[in-house]
């Protein structure tokens, strides 16, 4: 039966070169599996590397899966040298967030997740503020409200590396968090925490982007959602975009505009990561 | 060595079941050939239609390709009930351009010929009227001026049908030809003749659309690019863009920001036509 | 001081001729008014329609301003034939929500009514469903659930119209409501009620629009918010956006894709619509 | 008649107060002139910039303009301190272009010129390398060939200099000229010299931007028309666009989407200076 209890998804990374494809598949047949889609890019045929990510789907996957796990590493993997890795389907994705004052992104996630179009479980959210508890309980979720001070940075930070490690979380969204994470957070969690920045990067990294913006009389304006890295606004960019404004628009006004764009570009960037289409190499992401 | 000459597409279509991608692709290795890029579609895994386009590289293809083409035929196209079709990446398609009195859309393709970015050869540009004749063999190509008036239009297209078949064309483009191509013709060349229509298709079907558009007073007007069937405006989508527009703009406006779409468009279609990108099935496209 | 209660917006519409703005301008200078911004649209000056949007502030506006129309109606107005209203910008209008059981465009006029984005008052939200009502609630709303049969829909609307009344209701907003108005409440709330149609109006009218852009393989998808006249699908345009999509597609997808289009579009019309930037003219609309 | 001959603009910045738009439409209605269209802009009406654009056409304008402008100056402008300048829409202004090897931007140019979209004379194009003379050439048009070494830069921006004296240019657009002009150069022909950067500014600010934009790995990218100024790629922006990628594009795809969004944004920031739709104020633009 095609359920997604028996649906697996397969991301494959390495350095390319001929017969991946094939080995793969015929890999994939052999098993008696079924891919329902496929999508592989190729930095250079030549010297490049290779991606791929396949969706397939195996009667009683769920009592073969190390099984299948195990051949794939000794059959496929180690003969291409690659990195990989297996994903079910039905298994929901377990995402913090994280917020300071301002809801836009937080509820464009919530909203999205409540119509089941976000496919994810929501075990908690943190703030360094109080202000969005009323809201964020009223969808029954847990609120947790660390407050900080220049002082209490580092303690925060542990306490919130507890909480994730506590609720088994698999990855992080900063839904505007106005806090930077310390090297340390950002090594730990790597590839596992997707921030929304308020500008069309690299252009205005940083605080007060819509500031700088309005100051350089830009035409448009953008957001950007990323990977964290330990260097600020500097990690693999997974989706961007930007909308028209005018000498009309005053700085208020291109928070505005912001806001709308922001929470399209999040939320597109983390239903990506929820999907397993996002593969980072080389500081840039390719989503397939 | 992986030049142009040993680069090939295999372009496939046909019912989805289990084992196509790992058959072909098997088949692909055992020939020694390398994959560069494939993408695949299916419509639904259950009974659905299976769309896939690989592109791979064979020493010596020149050499193996009819024995290529055989093997292929015999071991796994009748298999699965294939469509599909070899094509070489060195081979430049031949296209005719059809055109009336303006200019943009054929200049827009001849530009992107002379720097190379559409890799066809233009053998003819056909028109019913004379206009444009200095431009075109400024370029170095043929013009044919065929006028015609309502009593020579069966005469006129068909010297249009041998002036194609005399130059060996592989696929026409009307880059607004303003006349209805017949029944006869759009079905002869079915799959091989490409129209670009002014208006965002099916909004403002027939003449006129940018008028209607203004009349009808949208926000937005936008270009189709389409394969011609007997059944005017109707045949599979290639590609669409829009523009934003505002009661300022007059028909003369919208006609002016049109072009530009037009063109767009229009380019974008040809050059995934060229490269083997676009499959139809059940008047739509599937572009890979 | 330039307080909301001492600023207003002036709108007008009329044959244009010679001398309006230079009228129009002296007069509010002659009042001791103030123009903060000032936008017009002539169809042509020959002999076309002129339209303009003033806003202006004016000490003690609120004493003055009958005093203000008397004198404006009899200067300026008549001599000019004009179609003209003064608004008080701190005046918020009376918004009515009706709507089935989809609630994204609800969600998304209600978060911006709650963020203060949207100035307007929300005295009821009307229903032919219980589904929303609790979610309404949440937000402190009254809800009226006005359940129909083919038999009870005159009564129905009648209903509508009473509770529209009884509130003092200055526009409504149909947020995916799937009823189709009657001529009667059509006519007697023209160019006060605005629908979002989820299509790129004047293509795929009517019912289904997602499923026919699916069957018509259409590369973009789009949504249109429009006053709503007795001629369905056929009111003035406000606004209209669209995205793109492929064949990987399904209806689900343009559905969910949909979603996104239509909120963004019927929020933008409805600001403009609050800020008295639409004027209706010949079934189009100047938005200034 | 309403003849482009008897048709002018007005251009006017000042400091905002009470009664610009009255006094300036009630002078206007006083010579008899209608006004035709009216865009104006405040920063801030309390203490702000205001900016207006108005056309109008006056009776037998040519032989009144002087009086006009010389009334204007006591009656209006002294008394609000305005920076203004009266323009004939019947004057077609001078533009020079200077380009390098890349053709794009310059054929972009020369075809709306052509079809009479661009509506300016160019009496020149000046280039550093002989590589596009034939092709000007065949558009009847002056190409002046200034090679240059480093030793030779200042001698040949003397030539340039002095060719757009003698050819009696209002300005010039750098159609993707590789050279960085001097200080010199930049500051004499401030305001009039228009530059297409290929990245979306402030980012990628300098050489190679696709190059920066594929290291980045970002997923959108841009063009920036700006106004020429000594800081470089720090003038005054007209406009911006942006095309989509993704990782399937190499920096040689960038090169070629690139193009396309160049050449757009040129030809807009070069039509909307044309038309003069700019003003420029602390180094942003205001577009009426």
């Amino acid at each position: 039966m095609k359920t997604k209890e028996n649906t697996a998804r397969l991301l494959i990374s390495c350095a390319d070169r001929p017969g991946i494809v094939a080995t793969v598949s015929q890999f994939l047949a052999a098993q008696g599996a079924n891919i329902l889609d496929s999508r592989q890019h190729s930095t250079d045929p030549e010297a490049g590397r290779f991606f791929m990510r396949m969706v397939f789907y195996l009667d009683d996957l769920i009592n073969k899966r190390e099984a299948l796990d195990k051949a794939f590493q000794s059959e496929v993997a180690e003969r291409f040298a690659m990195d990989y890795r297996f994903s079910r389907a039905d298994r929901r994705k377990r995402m913090a967030i994280l917020v300071s004052k301002y809801d836009h992104c937080l509820l464009e996630l919530l909203w999205k997740w409540q119509r089941e179009e976000l496919e994810v479980d929501i075990p908690l959210v943190i703030s360094n503020h109080d202000d969005l508890r009323k809201m964020v309980e009223s969808y029954g979720l847990a609120y947790y409200y660390l407050p900080l001070t220049k002082d209490t940075k580092p303690a925060q930070e542990t306490e919130i590396d507890r909480l994730l490690q506590e609720h088994n979380i698999d990855f992080a969204v900063l839904a505007r968090y106005m806090q930077i994470l310390s090297k340390n957070l950002a090594e730990k969690y790597s590839s596992r925490i997707i921030n929304i920045h308020h500008s069309f990067l690299p252009a205005f990294i940083g605080a007060n982007p819509y500031k700088k913006a309005y100051e350089r009389g830009v035409k448009l304006i953008g957001a950007t959602a990323h990977y964290v890295t330990d260097d600020l606004d500097e990690g693999p960019i997974i989706e961007q975009d930007v909308e028209r404004v005018s000498h009309r628009d005053q700085v208020d006004d291109l928070v505005r505009i912001g806001r709308d764009i922001e929470r399209k570009v999040l939320a597109k960037a983390v239903q990506a990561h929820v999907e397993d289409r996002v593969i980072i190499f080389e500081n840039k992401t390719v989503v397939l």
